[in-house]
């Protein structure tokens, strides 16, 4: 920046400023608070540059892209914000596909008066979690609108990562007497938002469980990579919407067995309380995976032998079905269908 | 889909139906939406594969990526949507990198009772502007948040692209005596976009220029590459946001020639008209370049051969300025500062 230009530009009030239409506008105002705030969180190589896209060296070989966008409410919430699930619900799409994630942008969609010190806690955070996953927000967009017309702050990330060599899964790839493995616990991430935003209080606090899922992807596609058929984070929708959609894809059905399936005591009971069925409600940090029979005992403990698969579980396996039905054992001795959500049980979850 | 679940579906009323809350809930009513409007709109061998993200080969290189917020209002405008609007800015991001543009991504944030005639006019858009220039939407994601808390839709694209061999633009590249570019006309974006929000009626139609401009871009690259120093395309802030945030990235001052700058009449004086400053009104279809004085003449007519840049001038020059100033000559023989906008003059123009 010039002499003159520093002479012009008002500091950003970090502790009481608020956003207005002129941070969205293209001038002066929004590169203040796209330095001030977003690179400041973000601070890499790639934003310093200081163009309007980023460049990066790839080797040959196959890549993915993937996007999602987040409207949590509220944005703030037991085990992160609105910035870090963003950063790491992109990271674990990409890690789906058994890629390492690369690169992320992120754009973010402000209403007029939003507190600066708030969006600054979410960058940061985006930085924090960016920073701790190892995958650099290189590119992002900073739009602004009149009050009213959007709901705090809204942010779509994307990313970009490199397949793993010699992995290619797809969505149609589960086949009958394939293992059924959840890495974990369901119901934290939705639980710890509902509870948040209806304010209940409990003894045990519940947090979301939203966590970057690429390194434990790693060491499963290192014990058994060529057997993974496919992988998916249960997120919107929750296991079960995640296993009917693998279903209709594959043209398959699933036998799942409820006293296998990790969950909290304390989010069991809010889940009852509230009256929602943890297997509809959304996850962050957990993946299920399909694998062929004879490779599930070593994905299972190399997942074990992570910190975010420790509670890893076969949960069920795949059979054919011309239905595609999802069917559970419950606990009480019977099965029973498991379908989609149908209606808005959870909106804006993530 | 099993037979169960097509017997279960509500069929998507595109005449009369409006998004609801059920549409982002992961369930089978976003699954619904997302194929019978954006799978159907886009097309594609990457979305049919149904994955939460896609992948694609690439060779070895360097690549780019871009992402933007798109939260034009309204949402419709002559010359074009916030959907074609939000396939063009993007390509156009990579592409002023001196890069060929590969793959888009797409997220959107939709507002309960957004009617889904209109939602599909802006996917089918989307994917006209896409298969128009080759570059196609492989992957997305569909959020929905309640009545008043968005306004209509706001799509966020990212896309990567492949950077052209040779060729390694940078914001600080530009030098004293080097020639500065423009591919056309300035303001048409923008005025179209203010004319239709105020309801102006004028007897010659003011249309966007919302163009992709990577073709011309590759045009420009065989002509005359390794004399380019950066290109940019003024969006937001217009010609003057965009000069001013070169000539503080390079350290360098801008003298143009106002004569020189094309501008159609009836924006000319539709901007008189409204009070704005045509150099500070957005475009969507056009780029600056900044070459070495002695490759100026090749790219200039190697631009003047492409449809989009018939009108392409040599605006004015680098020069040596410790204070980045954008200096103009006026058509009455004075000289002025062109500075930033400081305000909020055009919120929501793109």
């Amino acid at each position: 920046m010039s002499m003159m230009t520093d002479a012009y530009t008002r500091k950003l009030d970090l502790a009481e400023g608020r956003v207005d239409l002129s941070h969205g506008a293209g001038g002066r105002a929004m590169r203040q608070l796209i330095e001030g705030i977003f690179h400041e969180a973000f601070d890499n190589e790639w934003l310093r540059a200081g163009n309007d896209q980023s460049a990066f060296a790839v080797s040959g070989g196959r890549m993915v892209m993937s996007t999602d966008g987040y409207v949590v409410s509220p944005l703030f919430f037991p085990g992160g914000n609105i910035g870090s699930l963003a950063v790491h619900g992109t990271i674990n799409d990409i890690a789906m596909a058994a890629a390492r994630p690369l690169y992320l942008s992120a754009s973010f969609i402000i209403e007029e008066g939003f507190p600066l010190a708030d969006l600054k806690r979410i960058a940061d955070s985006m930085g924090v979690a960016s920073r701790e996953a190892a995958v650099p927000i290189i590119t992002g967009d900073t739009k602004v609108v009149e009050r009213g017309k959007a709901d705090g702050v809204f942010i779509s990330t994307a990313g970009v990562g490199r397949v793993l060599d010699g992995l290619d899964l797809r969505a149609d790839a589960a086949r009958p007497r394939d293992a059924v493995i959840l890495s974990g616990s369901i119901g934290d991430h939705g639980v710890a938002v509902m509870s948040n935003r209806e304010n209940l209080q409990f003894d045990a606090a519940i947090v979301s469980d939203s966590a970057p899922l690429h390194t434990l992807v790693a060491m499963m596609a290192e014990a058994g990579g060529r057997h993974i058929r496919l992988m998916r984070d249960p997120t919107r929708g929750g296991l079960a919407a995640t296993l009917n959609e693998v279903a209709s894809q594959s043209k398959v059905g699933f036998h799942i067995d409820e006293e296998a399936i990790p969950i909290k005591p304390e989010v069991a009971a809010v889940c009852e309380l509230l009256g929602l069925d943890p297997l509809n409600v959304a996850n962050e940090g957990k993946l299920v995976a399909v694998a062929a029979p004879e490779g599930a005992e070593a994905i299972l403990a190399a997942m074990r032998a992570h910190p975010l698969g420790r509670e890893a579980a076969l949960i069920g396996h795949v059979v054919a079905d011309d239905y595609c039905f999802v069917q559970m054992a419950t606990s009480f001795g019977g099965r029973r269908v498991v379908d989609w959500l149908t209606g808005e049980q959870l909106p804006r979850i993530c």
